[in-house]
This record gives C-alpha cells, structure tokens and sequence, in this order.
C-alpha cells in the first residue's frame, strides 16, 4: 500500500529523484551564487526510532501500530522545523503508536484508554500542521496519535438546503470527488488541501480559498459532532442562530483539546459554472492594496482577490519584478460574472491598476477554460506546486518558510514595512541576505491578510538555529505592529508564545475551566493553546 | 427630562391617546364581532412598589436611583407578557433600584458590590428585550439594574478600515446620528432600534436588517472589551484570526452573564447611495420561498430579502390576501445595483413571481428616493410602526406575539404547517380563532429564519395564561420539528426550556464552568442560559 513520506510533502512516491534534486541545487547554486551540494533522501529502513513506550489492550490492537514509518510520519507537521528534522532523521521524540479508529466507540475506547492510564492523545487529520500541531509534547510518558483517516465517508446530502453531512478523517480531494455526482463542493482549498482533513480543517479554523467574505471553515459549519473524553459533543444543525453563545464556534480553533471531531453538516456550493478572472497590474503593491481595499469594501465579494507584490509576482506569475499583480476570480453557478468583474476592474484601475480588456477572461462553463491561462494560470499553478517545490531543497541549507497574519488597513502599512524589515535584517546577519515578499491572501472590509515569503541560504546544520531566529524576529515584529499571530495556520505549539500575548487572559483561564470539564485528566493535546 | 415609558414602547410621549386608542378599539371592534372598550393608561403615580431593599454605599449614591418610575421601567422587557403585566401595573417582583454608570471604574464598583453583598446585577442597554432578558429572578434578595445608557459615545473613527470603536450603551439613531458626520452607518435596524443599545445587541446576538450575508451582529464585531466580576476582558482588533476558537464569540450572545460589555470596535459601512427596491407578487407562498432559496443560494447577497404570506402581504403591504409578496432590496455605497438586481428577479420570475419592469425602483442618490414607494414603502413604514401599534390594544384583550426561528430549506416546509397548526389550533381552543401570518426576516443559502405573527381575542384578565398557552405550544413545534427557538430574539427567561434542549449539554456545562471563573459569585443574572 502507498504510503505518505515520513519527511517530503506527499506520498513515497512524491519523493524527489536524485536528477530533480540536483537541477534544483544547480539553480539555487546560481542565485546565491555557492556551489550546493545534494545530499541523498533519508530512507525509511534508516529510522532508528527509540521503542514504543506503550502497548495496547487487546481489544485496541487491531486498530492501532508502531511500524516505524507510520510513527514517523506521523510525529511531525510539516512546516520548515519539520521537515528539515524528518530529513535528518531527527526523531528524539516520537509518536508512541498510531491508532487508525474506525467509528466513534473506537474513538471512545482510545480516550477512555488514555483516560485511564495517562497517556496523550493526538488528534490527527492529515498531518499538515505548520505549527507543531500534531507534535508529541515532550513531558508525556507515553503518546498515542490518534489517526482519523479511517472517516473518510460522505454520510449524508442535502441537496435542496446545500449541505452535507460529511466524516471529519476524510482528505480534500476524496471529499470533491465525492460531492463531485451531486455537483456540489466544499470548496475549500487551503495550500494543504490535498493532505489535510475537514476535521484538521475545522479542528484549526483553516483559511480555503475564498479571497472575501467567507474566508475560514468557521462560516461553513452548519453543526459540529466530536466525541470528548467524558462524552458526546453534538450541535443542532441550523442555517443561523442567535441562542446564546455559538456552540460551534467554541468547538472550531479548538485544536484537538476539547475533543476528537467526528462529523460535522456544513454547507457546500454549487458547482461554479460561469467565471470570470483578472490579472490586474500595479506600479506599486500600495496602489494595489488600495485597489483591493475598494473592492472589499465595496462588497463585490470576489471568490479570488490575491495581490502579489512585484518579488511575488515575478516569482509566480512571470511578471517583471516591478509590478505588482492583483488577480481577481469571480464564479458563480447560476449568474454570468462579467458585470461584477466589470466594477472590480472599474475600482482597480482607479487604483492605478492596468489591464487590457481582451485579458479579462469569461467563462460560460461551456467548455472554455478560464483562470488557467495568462499571468492568472500561472499564479495558480505555482500555488499548487509550491509544497513539492519544497521536497527538492530539503539538505542544501536552504532557509525557507512563511508567515501570515491579519491587520486592520490603517495599521497595514506599518505592519508590513515592520516585517519585512525584521526579515531582511535577520537574513542579513544570519544569511548573509535573502529574499522577501509578500502577498494578501485573504482581504476584507476592515483589513487585509498578509503572507510572507522569505529564503535564504543558511549553514547546513545551523538551519534550525537560524530559522528559529528569524521566526522569532519576525513574529515579534507581527505582534508589536497590531497583527493577529496566526490568520489561518493555527496555533499549535510554535504560535503559543504569542498567541498567549493576543488573547484576553480571562478568555484563556475559560478554556482551561472547558478543559477540566471535557478532558478531565488532560489527555489531549496537552500544552496546546493552554497550559496542562 | 422625558422618561420613558414604563409599560408603552417609546417614551412617556409615545403613550397613545384616548381618541387613538378608541379609534383602534373600533377597528377591533369590527374584526371581532364584540364590542371593545378601552381603559385608561396607567399612571406613574399609580405605581405601588414594594419599597427597595438595598442601598447603596455612599460612594454610589450619585448614580443610584430609587424613583419609581426608573425602577419600573426597568422590571420587564418589551414582550407581550411584560406590556400586559405593566399595564396592569402589575409589579411583584419589581428592581430595586437603577444605576446609571458613567465610565468602566464605576461598573467595576457596582459589580464589586453586589459581588460582595450577593445582590443580583442586571446588565440593561435599552430594555427591549422580548424574552424576560433584563427581569430580576425571583429568588434575588436584592437586585441593582445597570442602566448603561451613559456610555454613549463614538470614541474613535477609522475611516480607512471603515470601523470604529463605540460605547455599548448608545442607543440606534444616537449611534447613526454620531456615524453620520463621517458618511457611516453600522446599519444594524433590528426592530427595536430606537431602544436598543450596541452593547444590548452583542450581548443578544441581534439580527439586524441585512437579510443575507451579514444578518446577525456578530459579524460585525472586531473585538469587545467587557468588565466582568474578575477584570477586564479585551480582545485584539482584527479583520479575521484563526487564532484559537474566537474570544469574541464567546462573549457574543453571552446575555449579561459574564461581564458587562463596555465597548467594541465594530465594522461600519459606507452610507449607500445605490439603491434597487422591488416587489415580486407570488401566487403562493411556496413558489416564494423557492425564489428566496435560489437567489439566496445565487449568493446575490441582497441587503434585503423578505417574503411575506399572503396575510402579511395584505396587513403590510396592502396585497389582496391572495399573493405573497417578495421585497428585494440592494444597496451599496459606490456601485449602481442594476445589474445585482436584475439576476434577482430573474430567479424570482424562474419560481413564478411577477413584476413590472417598470416597478423595479433604481436610486443614484442623486436625490430621487427609493424603496419608500410602492408596496416596498408600505412594508416598510409598517415594519416601524408596529411596536408603536402595540401600545393601543392594551387592555382590550387582544392576545397577539410574534415568534421566530430558523431551519434548513430541507425541513422548513414541515416546521412551518406545524407552527402554523399549532397556532391556529390554539388561538381557536382558547380565543375562538385568530389570525396568523409568516414571513421570511432573513434567508441563508442552506435555510430561512421563518417569523410568525399572531392574534386573537382572550378574554380581558386571562390574556396571559392563554398567551403563555399558545407560546408554549408553538415553541415545542419548532423544536419538534427542528428549528431553533430564537434566530435573533435571544434565550433569556423566556426561552430558557426549550435552550436547554438545543445546546449540547457539554457546551452547557463548559458555560457553567466559564461562570465560575468570570462570575465567581453568581451575581451576573442567575439563572440565564445557566442554572445559578
């Protein structure tokens, strides 16, 4: 049976071959201007994981394993940290034992287990965590990862409400290709879409790809059920409620702490048939924030309203590394999208932004294709790719990572120049220089989402060092400016220091009593969010 | 100083006159078949309370009030139950006594006191509560209504990021009227506008008047700052986080029983100068929600999108009794909504609506008005005046209540037959028939929010018993059949059984927990959302 890689973004056979490493050695050796040296992929018979500190009942056996590959995989996310550790075959720390429960008593009989004897349980969906999420705490004596892909299955459809009764363990792509004969889908694609889970999904408040107005998971549950350690947490499903504090809204960022989701109903779209997309440029990434400030705030609600700045631009969509580039989609099921985009591009060029009318691309769904071609098509492209690309430089002391966050406009500025300051400046002193930029992922009546880019060539061996350097730098800088520490890639263990800063403390102090009330001995992801 | 009124809606000035009172006992008359006759208003010099029974500390006196009226005025909410009790100057159990702070430290004092002593305090913003939200539990042996009227300033305006930072306590068109200035509008019109406060409307989960999209306040809060029992709780301002589950959605919808809500940074609009307005003619109510489900599903987002039955086309908008009436309404602040609305009534005609093109109204600002013509403007002066209407059946034996809720387009049909049934059923067991009417306040891609209106005779006395029968009874239709007991008239005293069947218990013992911690003493209205 396939297997996912324990250290590259994919499956096994994701892993990149020993040509394409060296093409990408042989590129990042001209731009930095070094010879780069590539060093063979970690294989799995190398694992040299200390034993499993825990052994199942009996009656758990059948679900649960301690293969080396699967505990290995199994203890990381995947952000730079993670990576680059998996790559060394750097596992101090490993999971004890995965579980693969295959119903909710499974799921009952794992946390009465770890209930009774103390270990952790870690709540995992499909591993994409970029914020040690899914990491092993280190005080535990004994962990058990608690794998949800075995609820995989779409339950039940709605199709006159638009709604769906969805398995939390179930991955992006088998979740479309099942709403697929109903001509409906969930629509959510975070860069992690393909290996990530709608229970890691809500479990996070992860961001899709809506541009505007329904940005994160959180607007799309219609209910939410999850099995916590002293019993079931079920919602009732409504379109809207206003009974006091919203249930679900508890339940989703609450990463694994109160409960394991199991289900939730959310409410899925049309299928687009009519699009229409735009690549507008701009002299400055100014001038185009100001352009998708109107647009936000003139409610057109686009599906895509990205801005790139020019390094972004360049990098992604071809463009000359001086302008910046604002891509627009609208799509609909129903309506032809030409008047919207019409209007957005009518506020983006008054903006400053340039476009040829013949680049505005429509689509009927009749057959022609659209956002897929142009400076558009490629942007999305390079989207997708963008985790693969990261396997191919994994060893050659490669310092690479992102970060994102949220700002209301007036202080966007300010934030913006804060960051990229910080991150030149520890690339400067630790790198010898390195590259930033910047793009809005998200945008909304009140403020955009920035997400920042940053690469440059460390020591190999010190990469760790140095990129925990510049995280720190930069996300210090995210926090004094105003900024939220995490738009849409949660938490987790790497986030806690600042999130701690952000939250009100009483609302902390009221997640600890929730914590006592739903997980009694603390069992789950300990450490996460609160303090055990 | 103009008070107001302790038992009409509106100030002392609102309370109607003998001639108007005759006229609509006339008009009743008729309708009935019996002769009506009306009795006199009650007078505030008729109040007999019992006399208070807490004083306050010295330090407090200066914004404590024992006067009567204030005292009265502040016992009941806005409710059927309640106008009828204090028409009757039917005060048992009245407050016993208002303050009127004037900043965070005198809250914090007030709370510190009845902390100390054990007296209940009431978190009041306007008092239009309908569901028993402001009145003092029985078992109180003292208890201290806080009138937050006081904080009513615009603090801060910015203009960029459209938003503003305001005091809880100011009431709607004080608020619009301090917005107006800088061309912004929160345009949040529940129905209660007039007496009701932001603070009131966070703490409720108010629905407001946009029909999709945005329909409840929540939406519109960028961060809240509260005093509770144990200190402050603030949160960051952000346009979107996914920061851990959402702090403000916690204190969302809390209904005073955590902390008293002082500020909040909240998303305000562009005033708009783009108008459409039109009325789609239905033959049946059915073939109206159809086309409120497609276009609602279109995700046209209309700013107003409200189908009335054929009985509340007619009472409201002077329809035959025959056809439901559609309003749809689009706004914005900087594009013409033309376009918008001619997709609206495509769909609308796609489920057989009905209109002239000629009667579809477009406004450029440019002066000409609209959505104040036609049957559109008759709904419209109707939906304001109808509280106001309220005051002069008083005492006649009228027994009418509005009742709302939402469910998903799946199940809306069968909730709807069932409430409607039960209504009827009731008001013809216990009043010898009356009238009942629906109509859609607001409409989601995945379901309504159906809203009932009903009236029948009672026998002058008996008015609420069989009130209290015929809302009984409905409110366990809606729960049977699966919606939820309040869309946006909030939990409070009222509502509170048929809650404590809708949440999942987990989420009502992780309140309790929250209580503990925020509220240690209990002083923060018992026995709302959570036994004391």
């Amino acid at each position: 049976m396939a297997k996912r890689s324990f250290w590259a973004w994919g499956m096994d056979s994701d892993e990149p071959t020993v040509q394409a490493k060296q093409e990408a050695a042989q590129r990042l050796s001209t731009i930095y201007g070094v010879p780069l040296e590539i060093i063979p992929n970690p294989r799995a018979a190398d694992l040299n994981l200390k034993p499993p500190r825990i052994k199942p009942p009996k009656s758990l056996e059948a679900i649960c394993t301690t293969d080396p590959q699967d505990r290995a995989s199994h203890t990381y996310g995947r952000n730079y940290e993670d990576r680059i550790r998996a790559f060394n075959l750097d596992f101090p720390n490993p999971t004890d034992m995965v579980a693969y429960p295959r119903d909710e008593n499974e799921i009952t009989a794992l946390l009465d287990w770890c209930s009774t004897t103390g270990y952790t349980a870690i709540p995992y969906g499909g591993g994409s965590s970029v914020v040690g999420g899914v990491e092993p705490p280190e005080d535990s004596e004994g962990t058990l990862t608690i794998d949800l892909s075995e609820l995989n299955r779409l339950l039940e459809v709605d199709e006159v409400s638009r709604a769906a009764r969805i398995q939390a363990g179930i991955y992006g792509p088998d979740l479309d290709s099942q709403l697929r004969p109903y001509n409906l889908t969930l629509r959510h694609f975070p860069q992690s879409y393909e290996y990530s889970t709608l229970g890691g999904w809500i479990a996070t408040r992860s961001g899709g790809h809506y541009a505007t107005n329904h940005t994160h998971i959180d607007d799309f549950v219609e209910s939410v059920r999850a099995v916590t350690p002293t019993g079931i947490w079920e919602s009732r499903r409504l379109p809207g409620s206003g009974a006091g504090p919203s249930p679900d809204r508890l339940m989703i960022g609450s990463e694994g702490i109160f409960g394991i989701i199991t289900e939730a109903w959310m409410r899925v779209q049309a299928r687009p048939r009519f699009r229409a997309s735009a690549g507008v440029v701009f002299p400055t990434f100014e001038a185009g924030a100001e352009a998708t400030r109107l647009i936000a705030q003139a409610k057109l609600w686009p599906a895509n309203c990205r801005l790139l700045d020019p390094g972004e631009a360049s990098d992604a969509a071809g463009l000359d590394g001086q302008n910046a580039l604002l891509v627009i989609g609208f799509e609909s099921a129903d309506i032809p999208q030409q008047d919207f985009m019409r209007e957005a591009i009518g506020l983006a060029r008054q903006s400053g932004g340039t476009i040829d009318d013949s680049d505005i691309r429509l689509s009927d769904g009749s057959g022609s294709s659209t956002g897929r071609e142009g400076n558009v098509g490629e942007w999305r492209n390079s989207f997708l790719r963008a985790p693969y690309d990261r396997n191919l430089t994994m060893g050659l002391g490669i310092v690479a990572e992102t970060l994102e966050t949220a700002i209301t406009w007036d202080k966007w500025q300010h934030l913006e120049q804060t960051v990229r300051q910080s991150l030149h400046q520890t690339l400067t002193t630790l790198c010898g220089g390195g590259r930033v930029t910047c793009r809005f992922t998200h945008v909304y009546p009140d403020g955009p989402a920035p997400y920042f880019t940053f690469e440059g060539l460390g020591k190999r061996g010190s990469e760790l060092e140095i990129h925990k350097e510049i995280k720190q730098a930069a996300s210090e800088a995210i926090m004094s400016a105003g900024g939220t520490i995490t738009h849409h890639h949660a938490v987790g263990r790497v986030h806690r220091q600042w999130y701690d800063r952000q939250r009100p403390d009483l609302f902390a102090q009221s997640l600890k009593q929730i914590k006592q009330t739903l997980d009694p001995n603390g069992i789950l992801n300990p450490g996460i969010l609160i303090d055990p």
